[in-house]
């Protein structure tokens, strides 16, 4: 088989894991499934029915296709997805996919298959609680961003492994649809008739605008940490206990605000979601108490890992400056307000949704949740430069839940 | 001549600059000196008795050499000094030496011959006065910043810049010598006896070191502009009507105020300096005051040019937010408050010091103005995050110096 890039068949496929060494016997009878949804990778399940043994193969296509519009997107995001799992796999083993191989000239990524996990969003829409979830994710991010930080790696090494993942093409997806889009009348955003009111009050909210400036500019310049960059409930596949962080092609060296305002934006936006839930009352408020106790829990362990790490292991001396550390975490809890905020925006009517809230049949319901979002988002946004603590953020989500629950 | 990289000799840089292309004639009689000061790198001045012709070979010698220690240096800072200069001159013909070639196996640079101008610190100390100066270096420092940040330039290009700039080996010279030895007893300090009890105060200064950690950070990790990197009066060459700024081996992407409180810095440590002026107190008072007064127009100059060029020629269309400008304005204000100080601390005892200062001869007058560039450098640090006017800056140099005479 030639190595030269083209998108592989199914045969191929096949073959190039027959090849592989030590996975699969030479006489496995090797079958392929193409599992993924065409937009952007082809995504082989190759699995051996006698040994019963299976594998991901990931192949990046030289394009993305998003509602029907496709346009060129660099493979050189393989290679900076393998390397992130990588580095995230030798900090966190558990919590990320093995990599077996990467192939370069075919933007290939050989991995674990979690087929035993289901997508997290899903999981959340079914109503599932996760236990360990926060747990795992907090620690997730503590030791990937600490230890791609000043403060956890030498830093002369770390400006370096800034140049290895400048990821220009990706970036400028995250600039556009999530900083830029949602905060004018641009024709990439999908807007239901129903919320035109709200999306012009934000389009003329200046107050608004110059804090997603600001956390625009800290997204552009900030090289903080090396980012998984799209840290959604759509990247994590879970069971009950396992959690595993995938997708990292989005990785570049930003704010880490950027990943934790991720995990807590789509904790958030199922929980503005329950308007749509059918059930009762009682068991809508016992979901959206468990989804607040667990946006907390990740800031919570987020922070308490974090600080474990800077107290015990960090490279830097002068890290231990007094009041530094706890300087350094306010901030982050500030962008995580903020960033937290715009993805909760741009998933209303940007031009990427959420199945949390699309999937909401009932046009008053989903109404209710999608202005539930947008009201949690922009105060959050809001707020951002001012908050002191995890327990704002809660509040934020618990009261505009009250107000519109009074004007419904 | 082979091109494997080695310390040329005179003759053959000779042979070297005959061979250019369209720079002497053919029956050229070049003679060579050697001007550079040897620790870093060798600068062969190059003229033709007979045209009049010169130019400069500056070429990087693979180690550097301070204070009779010696340490392996990257060669790959001739790269970036003449990838700095070229784009410099590219957006300022008239305030660098143009680059006529660069050869990346020698590490070679060939530039204009600026000996016509004098090294801007020495003209100060001589008390010569540059009426073009602010505007020149205001106009330099607004256009370089901002054609180089997300401002002014198209942001995914922008990221490779970033790239090619990563300066790891320069930067941890800042890193350690500016943000790390001044603020604990290390080896690499240079502190004068008399000295010891305000270095012993900074070093139990609390508040001063977190505001230092700080600052630390933000070299560390804002991509914002690339910077010259190492923007005091000595890599200014000067004549009354012309301004050239050399050696920009310290470039980098970081934040705009580091080169702009370099040139505050540099030119408040001048003004420290004159405590030691033998001249009447009319004299000094004259000078001073023509010193402030440079400070100010610096700083209006800059503000003015970069936001005419946001108003004018940004690319980014998010840039036009209400109120981003101005925010953005005073953090750049804020950070050159902060770094002006840090410069300025590490200039009176950290490991390389300056000839405005330890020029003094008579060692009262050289501790009075220490201790007065340490009490202006260190309340800059302390109030940079609170400052929003320029004028907050020239009152702390008065109200330090008024101090200073009052306890004499």
């Amino acid at each position: 088989m030639t190595t030269t890039y083209h998108a592989l068949t199914e045969a191929e496929a096949i073959a190039y894991a027959q090849g592989l060494p030590n996975i699969f016997s030479p006489d496995a009878v090797l079958t392929s499934r193409e599992i993924g949804d065409g937009n952007l990778n082809l995504v082989f399940h190759i699995s051996d029915e006698k040994s019963g043994r299976s594998l991901i193969l990931k192949q990046a296509l030289p394009y993305a296709k998003v509602v029907g519009e496709s346009w060129p997107l660099t493979l050189d995001r393989a290679r900076i997805e393998s390397e992130a799992l990588q580095l995230q796999g030798s900090l966190c083993p558990d919590l990320v996919p093995h990599v077996f191989a990467y192939e370069k000239e075919l933007a290939l990524t050989v991995m674990e298959d979690l087929s035993d996990h289901v997508i997290m969003r899903k999981g959340l829409i079914e109503k599932n609680k996760y236990p360990l979830f926060a747990k795992h994710i907090g620690r997730f991010m503590a030791r990937t961003l600490f230890f791609s930080s000043d403060l956890g790696m030498n830093q002369q090494e770390k400006k370096l492994r800034v140049g290895r993942f400048i990821n220009p093409e990706l970036c400028k997806i995250t600039e556009d649809l999530i900083f830029d889009d949602p905060y004018r009348d641009s024709e990439n955003n999908n807007i239901e008739d129903h919320l035109k009111d709200a999306v012009q009050a934000i389009w003329q909210d200046r107050e608004l605008h110059l804090e997603v400036a600001i956390l625009r500019n800290t997204f552009l310049t900030r090289a903080e940490a090396l980012l998984h960059g799209d840290l959604h409930t759509g990247s994590i596949f879970i069971k009950e206990d396992s959690t595993k962080v995938i997708d990292p092609e989005f990785a570049y060296y930003g704010p880490m605000g950027f990943d934790i305002g991720a995990v807590l934006a789509n904790l958030l936006l199922n929980y503005a979601g329950q308007e749509g839930w059918s059930a009762g009352e009682t068991e809508r408020t016992y979901y959206r108490e468990y989804l607040l106790e667990t946006v907390k829990e990740v800031w919570t362990v987020f922070e308490r890992e974090f600080r474990a790490l800077w107290d015990n292991e960090t490279v830097d001396p002068m890290s231990e400056t007094p009041a530094y550390q706890d300087w350094y975490m306010n901030r982050v809890l500030q962008e995580t307000f903020g960033f937290a905020g715009c993805k909760m925006v741009r998933r209303i009517y940007g031009l990427s949704h959420v199945a949390d809230i699309d999937g909401i049949e009932d046009a008053a319901a989903r109404e209710r949740a999608q202005r539930l979002a947008l009201a949690i988002g922009t105060t959050l946004i809001k707020r951002g430069r001012q908050a002191s603590s995890i327990d704002e953020l809660i509040a934020v989500a618990r009261e505009a839940s009250v107000a519109k629950e009074g004007v419904r």
